[in-house]
């Protein structure tokens, strides 16, 4: 578990990282790549910047010994959860998020922040009144009509043949099986769910989801949580997700965990609720404040190699390479623009 | 995301509950059972007692605040990592593990405790002596041979048929294809990846492994580590499982992550280290002060249950049924022995 990165983040070989098999079959002259150096060696045209009406800075309370927390989030562009992104903005502008606070923390699963007075088992007081404007969203809208509609038996056809031509017309070449009603894909940046005739954004870690009551509700974009856990996959299309962290993940998943219902904090432990101090939209920030982020094009070359790599480690400290990956295990690679 | 367990957890009807369609066809009388539910609901006589042998007793410093943080490990018993296992039983009575700490935090990876000063990019000193009497163990015994090895083919084929009498008779019945090297089903209590004529265990969130340098060493066990997010099945079948954390998880996903390559505490933060003060095998302690541990029988009916109802939520706050899980998202119950 120790050297191993170490050393592959050193290697600058790229012999037959491109190849599933080649590597297996015969000696490869260096040790093959692992994933993040890969990344490391993608050309820079393959990195494509993130809109900064795309991304909110959330500035957390200091932590105890004074350290300063910043928490950025990247918003899912078009077509997905177009409305509860649009609120997301709205919430925020209308500085509505200042002074709510992080309410629940629960292990392998998800941290949620709101306002600690909203639809909360450990309610003190009255909710805040949410801001005007706000739209409101159907159930229908946590999923979309696929560009290529099929058949359920065309799609059953299809995904018996993951990885091959006639799959990746429809689906595209990173599309796998999988046990959670279909199968899934990367597209555009995003993990995202397919069945025969709909797709949806996927729950893995860092992912940001609208928290809701009981249906017909699907939530306003005031209530929020990021998964901390193994994907909890259960939830998808079931709940609307709107983006993800990008930077500052440690914040949220390493806070100390509610001991209530839940993951709540409970009365007697008010005190380790973390205050947010402030969500600004960066396209709202002065320039020089403004952060820059860019992502790895998931439909370029490097991705393929990447995702490749995720799903057989070649680089020396592995023995067995898995033969494929879930979704969740290839995180789509966002970096800050360097000298942005 | 709020009310949906408490209510859940609330509501006592089994009906429908252990049918994966009748609730969506026709009106069920009262909500379904949410898993916990279920669980809640099995018979006494199908908790399974963890041997005290099996059991590890693992104390932390107390946290700045003064409380005490105390983690129960149940090690897994044969016939996997049975090796690797005696080890770790030969360290904990060897009070080797004594003053040990918690040297890598890497956010969405892995918690790993040891010597600070063995095979650490951090290391300030000389490692401490291994113990008498520690077994070497052999990448070979990451897996396991199966009991029903079949062809390639004849796998193949079975797998085509999840859920069919004619791969319960071979891989039990919660098996099913995943994109990691064939499939995977829940034996005995633990999650294990099967192929054509392999067993090995999995990687899911609290599943502890033996940190190792590169092939052929596999570790001596001398350092552990858990996994503290989205399951790392890359790492099956290259590294050993021995157990996993049944309670106290917490003390070590919450911890600080490390700024260092790998999430190792760089020598300007080495006061974020968490010091380990003791391990013990929990039958060498006083029996008023052995913890007493149960898991839910996997083979039972309760157990296929809850297994239906991860991958099929029917309780109220859900609207779209999954339609399966990864076995890492249907986590084996372990709990206290009720007054025990």
């Amino acid at each position: 578990m120790i050297k191993h990165l170490l050393l592959a983040a050193a290697t600058l070989s790229l012999a037959t990282a491109a190849n599933g098999q080649e590597n297996t079959s015969s000696p490869a002259p260096q040790p093959a790549l692992s994933p993040n150096a890969i990344v490391d060696a993608a050309a820079p045209g393959e990195w494509i910047t993130i809109p900064a009406e795309d991304l909110l800075v959330m500035t957390l309370a200091p932590d105890r010994d004074g350290n300063s927390r910043s928490v950025i989030i990247q918003l899912m562009p078009a077509p997905f959860s177009t409305g509860w992104v649009q609120n997301i903005r709205t919430f925020a502008r209308a500085k509505w998020y200042d002074s709510i606070s992080v309410n629940r923390v629960q292990d392998n699963y998800v941290v949620q922040w709101g306002d600690p007075n909203y639809d909360n088992p450990e309610a003190e007081g009255e909710a805040k009144a949410l801001p005007d404007g706000l739209k409101v969203m159907e159930e229908s809208q946590y999923k979309l009509r696929q560009p290529f509609a099929m058949s359920e038996a065309a799609f059953s056809a299809a995904t018996k043949q993951a990885g091959t031509n006639a799959v990746a017309e429809f689906l595209g070449p990173l599309f796998r099986p999988d046990p959670y009603g279909g199968g899934s894909t990367i597209i555009a940046g995003w993990p995202i769910g397919v069945d025969a005739d709909e797709m949806w954004p996927v729950h893995c870690y860092g992912m940001i989801g609208v928290g809701r009551g009981y249906s017909p509700d699907t939530g306003s974009g005031a209530e929020l949580y990021t998964v901390i856990g193994h994907a909890p996959r259960h939830l998808d299309r079931n709940i609307a997700l709107v983006g993800r962290i990008v930077e500052g993940m440690e914040h949220l998943s390493s806070l100390p965990r509610g001991s209530g219902a839940l993951g709540f904090y409970t009365a007697d432990e008010f005190d380790k609720r973390t205050p947010i101090q402030s969500v600004r939209v960066a396209s709202d920030l002065p320039a020089a404040d403004q952060p820059a982020f860019e992502y790895l094009a998931t439909e370029g070359e490097t991705f393929a190699r990447y995702a490749d790599a995720r799903a057989n480690r070649r680089d020396p400290f592995f023995i067995v390479p898995a033969g494929g990956a879930d979704i969740c295990n290839i995180p789509v690679p966002v970096r800050r623009t360097p000298n942005g």
